[in-house]
């Protein structure tokens, strides 16, 4: 079984007769789940999100695929998942898909939240037609911890220096193999991934977010690379070496990963004719209540 | 037993021999609690954080009191707590603040996090000492929910009118019976209450924050006027109505009262003599880690 290139899980399923494709724009709080992809022995996002869309739709069962599978205890704010599922429905009522989303929501909100949802165009697959992908860590730099953002951020007790980890982010852009910072797996491909942005923003109060796109990631490359930048961070190793500890391709080089928590899969992006819109507004222009709803209307 | 005035199991304790007074800010996430004040049967803020206290210091017990007793599930980021403990410790060790509070986080935290620790300066008493109180509620306003923001804001389905709850709260500034607001209680003295400020806040994204300040407030009052606001709102209720309900004083008139989860003790003012400072930076000016922790030294 491979477990990041296919995963016979969550290929999408091929009942008989003709199949229209739904697509989903999901939240969720990974603490909750065992990640995304569907195991039996433990509880996942696409394993609840598939039941509650089966038993509303009365379909035996469903599958899903999504932009990103994420790792265990790992979030999400714009995961883009999608299912194929019969022009006729069992139940020979018609696809009703803003009732499908309430249903959803209604039993797997707040944990799992459908934010929004279409048909997808022509063509539309979450995971290989998408050309961007972009996460974000958020870390919480005090001495003493935050309830509020325990949750959702890494607590750093000890001062970090964003200055430096900004630096050694420069090594990170542009087309590299990310052996250093991905986990070993028998059936990893090519670890060779384009970055095309990394940004440490302070947001005041010690909250320090990092953004980082790339075209996709390998297995726990982000995590790797924040728990790295982090060891920069507090002066342990130094932002110079970034290149170096790239081009060992070892993956003993780099820092041990920083906890699944801080991270969140933010936003997905595809190529402009598959409808997904990449301006400011909604995070994605799925018709979805999102979009249709106007304040005060 | 009066339930908001005085709490004979909050009251400080009189231990023989000299005593002196420790202050703490203190943040939490409700969800956990059944509100501060202690409950023998359930768990609070107070017993929690008492416990560990009195675990630490080796004393029998020790008795918490605070600025603002929050209600069941009601969160705090600035609460103001003190304790008496006696100046000789059974243990024969010098008191030592830092690790009191390295000591109350280890085993409290992230639910309940002692921000800063100092000893109180002559004359002050969190409660009696307090000179104004402020609140903040959030509101999610969108069609669906947040996984993020679930434990900390209420989520409004339905387009609120910010500028009409804005409106809406002309009628609460200054001087006011507010028995309209308030949960009744046999021990209820004077409803009177002085409210200095009210604003709501639209911060993107459909996220409306309210912050409210006042000398003090009466029991479920924030909640209940964020309900009744919420009416406004929805336009179920008419802004211009509001200085109307206040003078009904009658609970009846009163919206219901808005989820404890969305509400959050932010701050409590002191007088300047007794060392709290109200300018930016640190909420508070205490000699805790926070005060002394500066960033990149």
């Amino acid at each position: 079984m491979t477990l990041f290139d296919i995963d016979p899980l969550t290929e999408p399923a091929a009942p008989e007769g003709p199949l229209v494709r739904v697509r989903m724009l999901v939240a969720y709080d990974g603490r909750e789940f065992r990640g995304f992809a569907v195991n039996r022995d433990v509880p996942t996002v696409a394993g609840s999100l598939g039941s509650a869309i089966a038993r509303h739709l009365r379909l035996p069962h469903v599958k899903i695929s999504c932009a990103g599978r994420t790792d265990a205890g790992v979030h999400a704010w714009g995961q883009v998942a999608h299912i194929d599922i019969p022009e006729e429905l069992p139940s020979g009522r018609k696809l009703d898909l803003h009732a499908l989303q309430r249903s959803c929501n209604r039993s797997l909100a707040p944990s799992i939240v459908v934010r929004a949802i279409d048909l997808a165009p022509e063509g539309f697959h979450s995971r290989w037609s998408a050309i961007s992908r972009s996460y974000r860590y958020t870390i919480v730099n005090r001495p003493v911890p935050d309830p509020f953002l325990a949750g959702t951020a890494w607590h750093v007790d000890q001062p970090l220096d964003m200055a430096a980890m900004q630096k050694a982010c420069d090594a990170l852009i542009g087309e590299h193999d990310f052996t250093t910072f991905c986990k070993k797996s028998p059936d990893n491909g090519s670890l060779v991934r384009r970055i095309t942005d990394t940004t440490w923003r302070d947001l005041g109060d010690g909250i320090m977010r990092f953004d980082i796109s790339a075209s996709s990631f390998c297995h726990q490359m982000v995590r790797s690379v924040v728990g790295t930048l982090a060891e920069v961070g507090l002066g342990r190793r130094v932002a110079g070496d970034m290149a170096w500890t790239l081009r060992a391709r070892d993956r003993n080089q780099a820092g041990p990963p920083a906890p699944p928590h801080g991270l969140c899969l933010w936003e997905v992006g595809y190529p402009p004719e598959l409808g997904l819109r990449s301006e400011s507004g909604p995070p994605m222009g799925l018709r979805g209540e999102e979009a249709e709803w106007e304040r005060g209307s």
